[in-house]
């Protein structure tokens, strides 16, 4: 089976690490979605991851190079009902940083989009979605220390402005769910929505 | 500052993640002491840390090559008051993840101990040791899956037969606590003892 990854270095990691064969493709979805029009943070993770995986198995599917699955994902950091993305600059993290410090504990929601299409009908792309949502609490940290957090680069390109897989481990005191999900892919939750989808499918 | 780790890869990932500078010495301490003598699995794994630091540091100041600090770490799974270490036998590790299953939940301890000694007292060494739970949610695993992992050889060296880091992090569908004393560290209590421990040793 040849796997197709449209997303995050983390994503890959892990499925790396579980033996699926892969290739990444970068999507050119722009992720830019109105965030008002969706009700609730999940809606808007989920069709954001596909969105990003419908972009590239359409371009594959047109080369004809269409794989068994495409995976797409998004993750959001959420809190009071404001969704919390990428920090566009050192000040906008350390603003992020402080608010999810002050609030204790918030939500990290990843959407992910499997997209398969059946040996006959190679055109027809069928999309299984879901969402995982996981509670993060924060430790207690002085703007000192979120100051220095962000120096060292790491805030730039995560959800929320903290990554809990690299120096932001030591800022989490404690997550309730699926770990991987805060990393950015529900690693649980994707093998076994695999196995409901090759099911329904007629694969297993 | 030198820090010393006498214990597992995972903390020294974690350590070189938080950009520690570190040196790796193995403990000769056999890990035999008798679980029955002991409550509570975290006094275990607090007196078991403690062992490991003790025996490194003291080689270390008979040396006098005491660095700052020595930690040492022990991981013990436990459900139902029994405490489930590294599987000896592939048949141990199918026996051990089979009842962990079945538990639905169980909890993973870490016991820490950070030794350090005064400039002025070389030989005088003080151990400051604490343990954190988290409690782990299996996933409902079939015996063909059970097997299928064990056979992946992962199971062998870690406590409870299973690697939440590695391909085990599938089987695992939440935690409620910190993720990476599951992998064998806790990383944001060691940094809040850390500090508390140089707060009272006079260092800030």
């Amino acid at each position: 089976m040849c796997v197709c990854v449209c997303i995050s270095d983390i994503c890959i990691d892990l499925l790396y690490c579980q033996d699926f064969p892969y290739e990444v493709i970068v999507s050119n979805f722009e992720e830019d979605l109105d965030k008002a029009a969706f009700h609730k943070p999940a809606h808007y993770c989920v069709e954001s991851a596909s969105r990003k995986a419908l972009d590239v198995a359409r371009t594959l599917t047109d080369d004809e190079r269409m794989p068994d699955l495409v995976i797409g994902a998004d993750t959001v950091v959420a809190m009071d009902d404001q969704i919390y993305e990428k920090p566009g600059s050192r000040t906008e993290a350390i603003d992020m940083l402080t608010k999810l410090v002050a609030g204790k504990s918030h939500t990290v929601y990843t959407g992910v989009a499997l997209v398969t299409h059946k040996p006959e009908f190679r055109h027809v792309l069928n999309v299984h979605s879901f969402s995982e949502r996981t509670r993060v609490f924060m430790a207690d940290l002085s703007p000192a220390v979120i100051a220095a957090y962000v120096d060292t680069g790491e805030s730039m390109d995560k959800a929320g402005g903290y990554g809990i897989q690299g120096k932001g481990g030591s800022l989490i005191k404690a997550v309730e769910g699926d770990y991987f999900n805060v990393m950015g892919f529900p690693l649980h939750r994707f093998c076994t929505e695999l196995i409901k989808l090759y099911t329904d499918l007629g694969v297993f």
